[in-house]
C-alpha cells in the first residue's frame, strides 16, 4: 500500500473535502487549458486548408477569424450567464434536461461525452505530433508516446485536484506570457515600421495559387477555425469545484481564459497577414508549424524561441486535462439521473469519481491506438460534439428565463437565444463540410449513446419498482427452512455442516450421488450413516435426518444434487430450501487446483438456476 | 449441446463401459502405432550420423540396427512377463513403485510422462516434416500444420476409444503392408542377383569420406537408432483397455507389434546396405528421406510409391495417438496413488478421463510452439524418458520375482535383469550422447516433476489427516448462530433477508454503513427502523434485533462491515456468526455491470478472511 500512497497520495476523508475546492487561478490551467491550447492547432487547421490560395489565402484570415471572435463573443455572455443560474455546475446536460426534457439532455450527454473523450485524444497526439516535428528520430514512437503521456496524466489526476492544478500552473502561465510577448513585440514593431516590419528569420516563401475561392472553401476554413473554442463549456460544468463565492470565481475563471483566447486568436492573425505567414503541408519534409514560423520572424531563433515551442508542445500534450477534469463529473451528473452505471457516483480513495477516469483513460487509449495517434485523422470527429453541446444548452437557458419572466429574463434570454442560433448553424456547417472526413463517426455514436443510456434507465427503473417501498415487516407466516446437505464421505466437513444445520432447523436431508466410478461400495455409507449419524441422534432424541441417494449413470455430480434440489423446492411450495454447501479453504491459492471446485460451481448453478425461496448456506472449513 | 454430440459422440453411461473394450487387431494401431512407425524415423536418425563416413558409413549400419535389434528382443520377452504379472495394467509407475519403493515409482512416472508428451510432439513434426519435404511451399505453415494435426487427433480421441481404433486402422495396416512389400521384393531381388541387384531408380550419390569412425559417433548412432523402442511400453501400460481375457490379447498384440518392428528395422537395414543407400542432408535442398529412396529403389517411382509415401506421412502423424492413449491412463494411475490432482481420475461423457486428454494436449502444443515443429530439435529430450522407465520397469519386476520366489521365478528374475541392465546401460548412453544436444532439459524436468508430484501428495495427506474420521456425530451443545445481516437501504431484498434470519435463529443484527456520501440522512433511518421492523417486531412480542451503525470516513462499505463481523466473531467465542448477504441476480449477465458487485465481493473476502465460525447465508433475490 505505501506504493500505492507514494503515487496517488494518501487516501482522504471525506471531511477533507473542502480543502480540494480551487480558486480563480488554479482554476484557469485546469479548466481552461484544453481552450488556450487549441490557439496553437486552431489558426493552423484553418491557415492548412488556405494553402492552395497562396498568398490570397492568407487576407482571408483576418476576416474569418472576425468571425470566429464574434462566435466566441456570444458563448462568452451566455455561458456567464449559465453560470450564474446553474451555481451547482451547468452543464449542457443539466440545463438541456432540466429544460428541454430529457431527451434533449441525453443528447447533450452524449455529445458532451464524446467531446471530453476526443478533446483528450487530441490534445495528447497534437502535443507528440509537435514534438514529433521538432525531433523527427521519434516518429516510429509516436502511439507509444501518445500513450506514455496518457499514463502520466492519469498518475497526476489520481492524486486529486489542487495537486493537479499546481502542476499545470507553470506551463500554462508560461505559455501565455511566451505567446503574449511574441504578439506584443510583433505588434509594435508592425506599428513603428508603418504596417511593414523586416522578419528577424523570413518565413518560408508561399506556395503559387493553385485554386480559386470559393464559398464552401470558406466555411470549410470557418469548421476548422472553430475547434479552438471547445473548451467552453469546461468552466460552466464545473462551477462547484471552485472556492466560495464559487459563481464569482467561476466567471471571472471563464472571463480570464475567453481574453487571453481572444487575443491570442486576434493577434496570431493579424500577425500571419502582416509577416506573410502561412501553413505549410502538414505531411511535407518542409513543414513548420505557424506558431514556429511566427515567433522566429518576430524574435528570431534565440533561446526564447526554445522556451516558446516548449511551453507549446507542453501546454498541448497537458490540455488533455480538461477532460480528465470535467468527464468524471459528467457521468457522474447522468449516473446520478440514473442513465450510467451508478458506480459513476463512488467516490475514491482521494475523492475523485474514480470510475469516469478509469472510462475516460480506456476510451482515449483506445481511440489513439484505433488511430495511431495522428491527430489529422481525429479532427474530423471534433468540434462536432461540442456545438451540439453548446447549442443544446443555450437552447436550454432560453426556456428557463422564459419560465422564469421578468424584465431581465427577456434581455438574457436574447443573449442565449442569439448565442443557440449561432452555434446550432455552426453544428450544420461543421456537420456539413467534414462529414465524409469523419464526422459521420461522431454523428452515428451519438444515437447509439444515447439508445445505451436509455437501456441503463429502463433497468434501474424496473429493479427500483421491484424491490421499492415493502411496508412494514412481514412477522408471521415464519417457518424454519428445510435444510439439504450435498455430502460425498463422512468426514470433519461434513460433520460441521451437519451440526450447523440442526442448529437452524429440525428439518434435514441429506444428499449423497451413488457414482459408478467411487470406489467404496454402497454397504459403506449405511453402515456410517447407521453407524455415526442416526444413531447419535436417535440416542439425543432427535428426529433422523433423511438421507437421499441419487444415482448417476453419466457420472454427474452436481447436475442430480440440482434436479432433486428444484424437485424438493417444487413440492414444498411454502417454504424457503436451505441449501448447505461446505467447503474447503486452502491455505494457497494454488492449492485449489488440487480440489474439485464443485462447491463454488454449486454454488452458480444455484444462483443462476434457483428461485426465491433456494437460500444457499456456505460452510467455509479452513485448512489448518 | 447438438453440435458437441456430434463431434464428440453422445454421452455414454458408465454401465456401457464393457463395449468400448478392444481386441488384439484393434490393438496394434492404437499402442503399437508409435512402435511401428518410429521405422521410418528410426534408421534415418542413425544413417543421418553417418553421412560423415561416406560410403563406408553404411556398413555400419547393418550391426549397429542388430544390437537395437537385441535389445529390442531382451525388452519383449522382459515385457510379456510384465504383462503377465501386471495383468490390470503395468505400466513403468505401478511396476516400479510397488517393488522399489514410492520415490522409484515417482522418477518413473516423470519420465513416462515426458516421454508420452515428446512421442506426441515428435511424431506429429515428423509427420508435418515430411509432408513439408513433400510439398516444399507448406513450409512458411509448419507450425499452423502440426497445431491443425494436434487438434484433429484431440477431437478424434475426444470420441472414444473403439472409435479411434476403427480410424487408425486402415494407416496402419496400410503402411505396414507397403513397407512389406517393399522389403520383400527387395530381398527376393537381392537373393535372386547375388547381392547386387540393380536399382529402379538410383539413389543419389554419397559424399565422400569427411570424417574417421569412432566410438563415440557410434554410440551416438545408436543412441540416435533406439527412438525406434520407444513404444514398448504402452501395451503393457494398457493391458486393461483389452477385451477378455486381457492378459492373452495384451500379449498377442505386443508379440505382432514387436515382429513387424523388427522386421521393417532389419529389412531397412539390410537393404539400405544393398542398394548403398544413406541419408541425406536434412537442411539441404537435395533432401530426400531413406525410406523414399528405398521405395523408388526397389520398385520405381509409380502409383506405389505415392501409396508408400502417403501412408507414412499418416501414420507418423497419427503415432502421436499413442500419447493419446496412454497418457490419460498414466496420470489417472499417479493420481488414483494421489500424486497428481484427483480431476485425472475422473471420467468424462465419454468414459474418457477427460483430463488427462486436456493437460497433454496443452503441454504437447507448447512444446510444438516452443520448438517451432521442428523435429530435429525435439529428438535430443526424446529416448531418456522411455530407456528410464524401461530400467526402472525391469528392475521392479527383479524384485517381484524375487519376493515371489520359486523355481520359475528363477529364470524369469534373470530375463528382467537382463533387460534392466540393457536399457540401464542404453539410458546412460544416450543421456552422455545427447546432453548438450537438448537431454538436459529432461534430466532437468525430472526432479521437477518429482518435487511437484511429492508436494501434491504431502497436501493430500494433510487434508486426509485434518478431515477424516470424525467418529460419531457430536449432538450436543448446538445453538442457534448469530446473524448479522448487512444492509444497505430498506427494501423487499433486506425485508426477505431478515424475516429469513427470524426463521434460523432469534438473534439478530443489522449493520448500517453511514457513508458521508449517501444522500437522504441519517434520521431517515432511523425513522424507517422504528416504523417498519422495529415496531411489527415489538407487536408480534419478538426481541427487536440489534441496529449496528458504522462510520466510515474513507467511503469504504465492506472494509467497516468484515472488520465488524471479526470483532463480533472475537466477542462470542463459542458461537456460529452467520452472516446473511442478499443479493440481488439480474436476468442477463451484462446487467450485472449496473450494479456493485458488494455481495459477490463480501462472499470472497468472509471466505479469505474468515475463519471455522463464520458461516456465509447467499439469499439471492431475482429480477422478474
Amino acid at each position: 500500500m505505501q506504493i500505492v500512497d507514494l503515487l496517488f497520495g494518501r487516501p482522504l476523508a471525506t471531511s477533507e473535502e473542502r480543502a480540494e475546492h480551487i480558486g480563480p487561478a488554479a482554476g484557469i490551467p485546469i479548466f481552461g487549458l484544453d481552450a488556450l491550447s487549441s490557439a496553437a492547432y486552431g489558426p493552423e487547421a484553418a491557415l492548412t486548408l488556405l494553402i492552395p490560395l497562396g498568398l490570397a489565402g492568407i487576407h482571408y484570415i483576418v476576416p474569418i477569424t472576425a468571425a470566429i471572435l464574434a462566435l466566441l463573443a456570444i458563448l462568452y455572455f451566455s455561458y456567464s450567464q449559465t453560470i450564474e443560474a446553474y451555481p451547482h455546475g451547468g452543464g449542457s446536460f443539466t440545463v438541456a434536461g432540466e429544460n428541454l426534457g430529457y431527451r434533449a439532455g441525453l443528447l447533450a450527454a452524449a455529445a458532451l461525452m464524446i467531446d471530453y473523450v476526443l478533446t483528450a485524444a487530441v490534445g495528447i497526439s497534437a502535443g507528440v505530433g509537435a514534438l514529433i516535428s521538432a525531433v523527427p528520430s521519434l516518429q516510429p514512437h509516436t502511439l507509444g508516446l501518445c500513450l506514455g503521456v496518457l499514463a502520466l496524466l492519469t498518475l497526476v489526476n489520481m492524486r486529486g485536484m489542487r495537486e493537479t492544478g499546481g502542476i499545470f500552473l507553470i506551463p500554462t502561465y508560461l505559455f501565455l506570457a511566451t505567446l503574449l510577448v511574441v504578439i506584443g513585440v510583433g505588434v509594435v514593431r508592425a506599428v513603428l515600421t508603418g504596417g511593414h516590419p523586416a522578419p528577424v528569420v523570413a518565413p518560408p516563401a508561399l506556395p503559387p495559387v493553385a485554386a480559386a475561392v470559393s464559398a464552401w472553401l470558406l466555411l470549410k476554413v470557418f469548421s476548422s477555425g472553430c475547434t479552438a473554442m471547445t473548451g467552453v463549456e469546461a468552466v460552466s460544468n464545473g462551477v462547484m469545484a471552485f472556492r466560495q463565492p464559487t459563481t464569482k470565481n467561476a466567471r471571472r475563471s471563464l472571463t480570464i481564459i475567453i481574453a487571453f483566447l481572444v487575443i491570442l486568436l486576434a493577434g496570431i492573425a493579424v500577425l500571419c497577414r502582416i509577416y506573410h505567414i502561412g501553413a505549410t503541408d502538414p505531411g511535407s519534409p518542409h513543414y513548420q508549424s505557424v506558431l514556429s514560423q511566427l515567433t522566429a520572424a518576430v524574435l528570431g531563433r534565440g533561446w526564447f524561441y526554445y522556451v516558446t515551442i516548449g511551453s507549446i508542445l507542453l501546454v498541448l500534450a497537458l490540455s488533455a486535462n480538461t477532460a480528465f477534469a470535467d468527464f468524471p463529473r459528467l457521468t457522474r451528473a447522468i449516473a446520478l439521473r440514473g442513465y450510467l452505471p451508478h458506480v459513476f457516483t463512488f467516490r475514491g480513495r482521494r475523492l475523485l469519481y474514480s470510475w469516469g477516469i478509469y472510462v475516460l483513460v480506456t476510451l482515449v487509449a483506445s481511440l489513439l491506438t484505433l488511430f495511431g495517434g495522428v491527430t489529422d485523422r481525429l479532427i474530423p470527429l471534433y468540434a462536432i460534439g461540442a456545438f451540439l453541446a453548446f447549442t443544446l444548452s443555450q437552447a436550454g437557458m432560453v426556456v428557463h428565463w422564459q419560465r422564469k419572466g421578468g424584465h431581465r429574463s427577456k434581455a438574457r434570454m436574447m443573449v442565449n437565444g442569439l448565442g443557440a442560433f449561432a452555434t446550432g448553424i455552426t453544428t450544420l456547417v461543421v456537420l456539413a463540410t467534414k462529414f465524409t472526413a469523419g464526422a459521420w463517426i461522431t454523428a452515428l455514436l451519438i444515437p447509439c449513446m444515447i439508445l445505451l443510456m436509455m437501456a441503463v434507465n429502463r433497468h434501474y427503473q424496473r429493479i427500483g419498482w421491484e424491490t421499492a417501498c415493502p411496508g412494514p415487516l412481514q412477522v408471521t407466516n415464519i417457518h424454519p427452512p428445510l435444510v439439504i446437505i450435498p455430502m460425498d464421505r463422512w468426514s470433519r466437513i461434513s460433520a460441521k455442516a451437519i451440526r450447523f444445520a440442526l442448529s437452524i432447523s429440525p428439518d434435514l436431508q441429506i444428499v449423497h450421488v451413488d457414482s459408478p466410478d467411487v470406489e467404496h461400495g454402497k454397504d459403506e455409507l449405511a453402515l456410517i450413516w447407521q453407524k455415526n449419524i442416526a444413531e447419535p441422534m436417535r440416542a439425543a432424541g432427535l428426529s433422523e435426518p433423511r438421507l437421499v441417494r441419487l444415482q448417476s449413470p453419466y457420472r454427474l455430480i452436481l447436475t442430480p444434487i440440482l434436479d432433486y434440489i428444484l424437485a424438493e423446492e417444487q413440492s414444498h411450495g411454502d417454504r424457503h430450501i436451505a441449501v448447505l454447501v461446505p467447503e474447503l479453504v486452502v491455505r494457497h491459492w494454488w492449492e485449489n487446483l488440487l480440489h474439485n471446485q464443485r462447491s463454488s460451481l454449486l454454488k452458480l448453478m444455484l444462483l443462476v438456476r434457483g428461485n426465491q425461496r433456494i437460500v444457499v448456506i456456505n460452510i467455509p472449513w479452513y485448512q489448518n
